[in-house]
């Protein structure tokens, strides 16, 4: 079970590593050996899962189902499954017929390690468990509607009809459509992210109220849901801005990537549209209405409002 | 609703091409312009999915929905989630890291059409949209055993293991583990295909117990689901001796691919271990195993007895 996240606890980058350390006991508990599971498969996938992270998934998870109150509530299951949606679309992200990437979180890329082939089967088998752990681990009711929520902020409207949509504006062959724009404006780029990385960061927050009214053996009301749902647009965006300017701003040893990598590959990027002082003004706004929506959501969502901060500011 | 199938039909192949034309509707019904969906996407994925193809995998969900006689089972959504399980493992089988197939069910395979990246990314989303429709369209109980029983036999433990295996065979690089067996004996293809061909097939049959119970408000029994599990493992071993016979002897016509692609790239067969005359009995004796497990659930599973001799003297 969760520990009560209390207000009073002065400082939110404790609390984050401290829920950060316990959601990766949970990963490497949920990626064991198996009948029938090949060993280098499940090395591919540790490999990827286990990689140093901030875990922003799976902790939303938490705060989401701790801002309720309820006891008995076990978000472990819901956190792994977002995690694992997130390490999936890392390695497929990082292919080379997709961004080519060779160094991720600061290590080599699933792919360098394993090759292609495995890199590939490897995202397949954890997009494929995260569904296998939300069925098992809740009564049926919570389990169905987590699998649909998931499916949905993962899936072709959602995560992955994003990711197409960037391809698309980076002009990679075959994936944008005649009718394609071809100019991209600040609208467009909110659109792709909300999709992007939006979805999956608000499906992690609404699978944090369905597990947790789970323990009530009820439905959380849709006005909680729809409060949830406009915190993680905000903050998803702040989070994809910020990534945008440390990508141009940053240093690559706490990107753990490389540096200015974006505007190297003509990449859609918040600076590159709006300049940096502009976007530095959207991320701040963006946070003030994430924290304006969490205080809606009563006191035990304060670490939901202090987490806008964090994602504002961190330098990594 | 699927209609009552009566042994008294005398054809069972103009059975199976009325259900196969039946489940195309459905697959083509699910597969919509949805809000953020982006157009190019869903076109890569209508275009592997309604690809002809036997259908294989939707019709065993609907005989063995078919096989218990209640009224009332909706077996559609789960036929069209095992088709796109199917077309995802496609796809990803298909692109050069992996098998690198130019031609796929007589057309140039989705990667060929649509580029690489995009193809990754709409085998992820049909792999997606498969527990977004199992999780939406039954009754909670049964939605949820659904998606746990596909993830099962989908994931690291069933398909995707079963292709690992596949590859490390084959000796694509990075697949093969360092206490990886040298030489490859028939038990060892048995038990690759038992995951690579035969858990999705075993978990469509499951799929259609669970749906096809769910109409009454209850589980499947256990030993119902074992003879399922028993007879899916027969077919899926005789399906898969009778895939590589027809690549040793086949048509390119009626293969859809080009012949003698196996043996051209090293791929371990039944004829490559056991030899044609060898394999050809295999397949009759797995054949006669599966009709003897269907006899055992009543004269609603006829057709699975009539399924299991076409699946062996198929010619394509």
């Amino acid at each position: 079970m969760l520990q009560k996240i209390s207000m009073d606890q002065d400082n939110f980058l404790s609390i984050w590593k401290n829920l950060a350390s316990k959601v990766d006991t949970h990963l490497s508990t949920c990626l064991q050996p198996q009948d029938g599971m090949p060993v280098r498969l499940l090395e591919a996938m540790r490999y990827s899962v286990l990689a140093p992270g901030k875990r922003l998934r799976p902790i939303l998870v938490l705060l989401a189902s701790n801002a309720f109150g309820f006891e008995n509530t076990n978000p472990w299951p819901a956190a792994c499954a977002v995690e694992f949606i997130h390490a999936y679309s890392l390695i497929h992200d990082d292919l080379p017929a997709m961004d080519d990437d060779d160094l991720r979180r600061g290590r080599p890329t699933c792919h360098k390690v394993y090759g292609e082939a495995l890199a590939i089967l490897a995202g397949d088998a954890l997009l494929t468990k995260a569904f296998e752990v939300l069925a098992k681990s809740y009564p049926a009711l919570a389990g169905a509607e987590c699998c649909l929520e998931l499916a949905k902020g993962a899936g072709a409207s959602g995560m992955v009809g994003g990711q197409v949509e960037d391809l698309a504006w980076e002009g990679k062959p075959g994936v944008r459509g005649e009718d394609h724009p071809k100019e991209p404006t600040v609208k467009h780029l909110k659109n792709l992210h909300d999709r992007k990385t939006g979805a999956l960061i608000r499906s992690s927050l609404k699978l944090g109220a369905i597990v947790s009214f789970a323990s009530q053996n009820r439905k959380p009301p849709e006005d909680l849901l729809q409060i949830l749902d406009n915190y993680g647009q905000n903050i998803g965006l702040a989070f994809q801005v910020t990534d945008d300017l440390l990508d141009v701003l940053g240093k690559c040893e706490s990107a753990g990537k490389r540096v200015g990598k974006d505007a190297q590959k003509g990449k859609l990027t918040y600076p590159g549209l709006l300049g940096i002082e502009q976007s530095k003004l959207l991320a701040g706004e963006l946070c003030k209405n994430a924290q304006h929506l969490a205080s809606q959501l009563g006191p035990n969502a304060a670490p939901l409002m202090d987490l806008a901060d964090y994602l504002v500011s961190r330098d990594h």
